[in-house]
């Protein structure tokens, strides 16, 4: 594996544990008021539109990041719905 | 340029607009409490990754997408550092 796809799939690691912090921090407040639920739809959307695209390619990294992403995505917009 | 290509532009143009409605709510609202610092952190270093490994690989769409994520995550830790 060259380089630039450890680059790649340490990127991937990062942008989808980032929204763990977020998925805690709404569970452990049990606040959400700040959290644009908007975002998450749209973002949720483009994921399932990513995720979809990495299984079509045939990339592993690809649909595993992305299929982590979308979990934690419904997570923190079903805590939005919840918590309001 | 197959479906699949199509795909993947509405995939990135929606997962990076999706930051957009989080900007404006937390710019309207002037509180960004719920919102993760440590997520935007993490998450702008793996788009920063993903910025460079798009530029190496020479694919326009994904330079573009993550200049533009990479510009609204910032914007994001600049509002939740100033309205804490």
């Amino acid at each position: 594996m060259d380089n630039l796809e450890i680059i790649g799939l340490i990127a991937a690691a990062l942008t989808t544990s980032a929204f763990v912090p977020q998925v805690y921090k709404a569970w452990k407040l049990r606040s959400t008021k700040d959290i644009s639920l908007t975002m998450y739809l749209v973002f949720l959307t483009g994921i399932i539109l990513w995720l979809f695209y990495g299984i079509q390619i045939g990339s592993l990294s690809m649909t595993i990041a992305n299929s982590v992403t979308a979990v934690l995505s419904l997570i923190i917009i079903m805590l939005k719905i919840k918590y309001k």
